[in-house]
């Protein structure tokens, strides 16, 4: 489906203004982003990696021709993907993002106070150095001394770190390229390994319209594991389609059960109690997909 | 915005594959959907009048170059534009909707046995006779002696039905086109005048990503003159973005104290009791956006 390690994604129109282009659901939709500057490009040692200046979404992050995140939308990713699973867990004091090289997630976990560690495992530094230098000053994160950044295969180290972590976020790219191993079904085990007695984690888990297998395989995967299991939902504009799932698992913990008044919301874009419970809440044909028993 | 009244929306690929265009947010952003059939093709009096069939979504209808609804996901708009107005009245018999002649929120209110007339009034004939060919058979509604087709100018037509209707459903289009009247301060007054002393009206009030006036000016128009005003939200795959708005406005009732055991889902594929309280739950961007006070 990807069209991998080529600048073809990239095109001028006859005005001779650049384009970003990502390809969906099978190549039965393209979506082209405007560009204003293509700020870098480069060829890593695991993937095509750029970073462009947009009318409409800002600066975005660009892995392989797929847009990641952008400047402009980029909190309602990194807050709906951490702030569930940690205010989810009582008391998390390890926690530890696996992909997500941006930092965005990390950043949401630091304003919690109770957590201790927060370990950030990408497999491409040059995705760190990239986003460091182009879309978030170094020294919003790095001065914290609990954040601990990990240039390994989290498929390698997940399987080193057992019963280590209160809280996993599993920030995983699309099932093609590089984080096509963090879809298979070996992955969930290493994942619930890796948690404490009373983990929990959440997933990146497709769109619920056109990456539909990917959300009902998630979902079947952790219910073989964990007692508890919740998609939930929110629309993010960077994504054709918009509507986006991460689903939860969890050990002991219910999110719908969760302490709300925990939740560190002050200086949020998208999050709040109403928004962290509504999220929960999914339209039918969505409910369909992720029901048990049904094909 | 619109590049109207031509066929420059629909390209041949490099592999003599079609494609239909739709070009957003200013054009900084385009979406192509791959085109297996290109059905239905014509020059209304009013616009561009096109059916395709589509892999990614089923048939579609597109206005003017731009898709409105697919047989794919039409039941997401269709339900939610419909049963929310119509739930959040306790006794409704007169219905109209303007816009939409494809009578999918018609055929949604069929479904509500108190109901005694369901009027739509739609602009241009053609639509309806188009989506009538291709997209639903026409029994499924013109057997029910409640549904009257007007074909009218609905700012027109609402100017001469005073205090008539217990709930309205504007489906408007994009404030460019034929439906560009339908945002003017004068057109809110206008509804205000439609409904009875208690009546519920719902509005298509556009993107709060990337239209984030329309849902702007929709909400202060609206506070101007009904006490009630809630926007709500819904994903839509078919457009850009995904994440759209519709506007409930009522003189009397509160759609979050609606009795929802009235609700007819029973054989909807989007909508339920929880959804409908869930889609009134806004991201806190989105709440800044229709606060009053802020700019």
């Amino acid at each position: 489906m990807t069209d991998r390690n080529s600048l073809s994604r990239y095109k001028k129109d006859d005005n001779g203004v650049l384009w970003i282009w990502n390809y969906v659901a099978n190549a039965r939709l393209k979506a082209g982003y405007k560009i204003k500057t293509l700020l870098h490009y480069e060829q890593s040692p695991f993937q095509e990696i750029s970073i462009v200046d947009t009318k409409g979404f800002g600066k975005m992050l660009i892995l392989d021709g797929t847009p990641q995140i952008s400047t402009n939308e980029g909190f309602i990713y990194n807050e709906m993907i951490s702030h569930i699973p940690i205010v989810t867990h009582p008391d998390p004091k390890k926690v530890a993002m696996i992909g997500g090289g941006d930092c965005g997630p990390a950043r949401e976990a630091m304003k919690y106070a109770g957590i201790e560690q927060i370990d950030v495992v990408e497999i491409d530094q040059r995705v760190t150095e990239v986003c460091r230098m182009w879309l978030t000053p170094s020294s919003y994160y790095e001065n914290d001394q609990r954040f601990h950044m990990i240039h390994r295969d989290g498929l390698d180290w997940i399987q080193e770190n057992k019963g280590s972590y209160d809280v996993l976020i599993i920030d995983r790219p699309d099932p093609a390229g590089p984080g096509a191993k963090l879809f298979k079904p070996d992955f969930y085990q290493y994942v619930y390994d890796c948690l404490t007695n009373d983990g929990v984690v959440a997933f990146q888990s497709g769109s619920p319209y056109y990456n539909i297998s990917t959300l009902k395989n998630t979902v079947k995967n952790l219910r073989d594991l964990f007692p508890i299991v919740r998609p939930y939902l929110v629309s993010i504009p960077i994504f054709p389609c918009g509507i986006w799932s991460f689903t939860i698992a969890s050990k002991k913990w219910d999110p719908l059960q969760a302490d709300l008044n925990k939740l560190q919301h002050k200086d949020t874009q998208y999050i709040d109690p109403e928004i962290f419970l509504a999220s929960f809440v999914l339209p039918k044909y969505v409910k369909n997909i992720v029901d048990e028993g049904t094909p």
